[in-house]
């Protein structure tokens, strides 16, 4: 159903082949999703992509949770209905309860709502919330 | 510069006055943004926009921090200028770290990348991603 | 300050002085405003452009202040700082009260809410609404 | 289908069922639509949002036909394919005719067309737009 | 599964059906797809989006593989699903290969995370690039 | 102006001070745009930016003039104005003619008119166009 197809792991090449490996090594599942098989078919791309998912997510500053978190937000923003999916499912998986999804989607609702505002009204930023 | 002028106490009617009064009370500050003084020419809609920021906003199942982050996230995707200058100061305000702004960012730069490959090769969505 | 310089009726060729007279003519006004100055280096898409929008927004099964609404709504949502000014300029020009102008912020805002909300959570089209 | 399962009359918990009721009483009719029984998880934020809608939506300066246009427009334009399809046919059952439909489409066509010009030119605003 | 139904031939009108005729003609193929048959609804906006597809898409300073790359990054960015799809396949038609196919995902990609860290950082435009 | 300061030669920090050295070495110019000037308070943010911008723009199956308009479509579709301003330049100093750029703009804006129509018809993907 997507744009090309989602390469299995007979029909994906030995450089994709190495990325999924890696990628069940790293995540300790045997499960390859959607996103990683459809990227397939572009080795470089899909290792680029991956290195990025694993630098950026990563533990730092922030935590994991919260960077999900902020994952899902941007993309509901963008309409990006696979990634909703699969970073809410994330989410869930690094311990999202309900409330917080809850609270999450009031969040995200309501800058959807006040960026409208600003937006529609063309608000000036204040002289105190520039650098 | 915006679409509407912006309310000085002296312009704004009762009711928005009133709202004035209650966000100075309540951010225990006398400087009220440009966003709600745009919001004052009609009293209703910035009544109820004030009203439900401080419902979701307040501290819950997630950290008032997480919430601006998230919001930050939300209007970076939206590219609303005014709203990023808000949240990101707000942000600062609620102990945003320069390291943690900087993997907010990168967060905020990932999820857009991955947005656009999973929206441009149309990925569908994993079955165990669905509720 | 634009991505091309907005060029003046002694800059413009031939073709697009043509269409500043017609746009002179058909809204009795001496003004020409920025987007067909800075569309005047490709007098082909300035010509399409202004006889598109001579097409769309004339009146007919809509009435011209609800398409200059919906114009608005249009690029609030996308953004559209530019479309906003002249679009909510043009709305006040066609009779829009504060009252309407205050209620089509918050339905635009509120539409922004719901959008958000239905994304995030993939909710499903319900078969009744399916043509 | 959905991020979270849609909660059925029985699934649903007494805060949730009493606002299921008052959609039934306000609407006249006993269906209630996919969009609250997923936002059924949050009660909170299902009433907040159930609230909204009905001032919003009522009748004022703006015809509730009006509202609902401009309800589908902001859909269209954030790309959001639950909203588009539930605000177009409450805009057919508020009235709105084929013709209406058609004009609506075109005027969201052409004001997609001419914000990306726009954008795509950083088109200024002209002094006389500004407030 | 649309928002109004697809038109088959006997269902159309005689405008619509006109365009289809024409459409056959300057594709040489039989089929007449989806997005036609939606808007052939109404006549006027089908004769008026068909004409300016061709206008726009022939031959010109520009190949016409590279303005459907153009599409095809423009339609992901919106997160159009149909026009993803649509505008892939016209690629393909056109001679696109895969590595092209690769490295047009790889700039969508790179521009979509520059894009989101220039917005949420404000990033003013330098003197020398504006015109 | 922006959320963050722009760092100047002589307040960015050693890893930054290298990456702005290698962009004046690579680009064969002593000018750093302001971009990498904001992203220079996170140096690991700003070398992985800077390392892939250079991977994805090289030459390849695409000709860098042809990324570089697609640069341009995608950061016009995201509303991005740095961007907009940034990339169209660079593709100007690629070589993009007044004509290209026109017709570039064109088809920017037929494809902002059909997406919009497509999502506000929800126009079904033909099965031909899938994969």
């Amino acid at each position: 159903m997507a744009v090309v197809p989602l390469l299995g792991d007979g029909e994906a090449g030995a450089e994709a082949r190495a990325v999924f490996a890696d990628i069940r090594e790293k995540r300790q599942t045997d499960y390859v999703n959607n996103f990683w098989r459809a990227l397939a078919h572009d080795p470089a791309l899909l290792r680029a992509t991956w290195e990025r998912v694993q630098a950026v997510m990563a533990p730092g500053a922030l935590d994991p949770l919260v960077k999900e978190l902020v994952y899902v937000a941007v993309s509901a923003a963008h309409g990006c209905d696979y990634c909703v999916h699969s970073h809410t499912a994330a989410a869930k998986a690094k311990g999202m309860t309900a409330a917080q999804h809850g609270e999450l989607l009031a969040v995200i609702a309501l800058a959807s709502q006040t960026n409208a505002l600003a937006t529609a009204l063309s608000v000036p930023v204040d002289e105190r919330f520039r650098a």
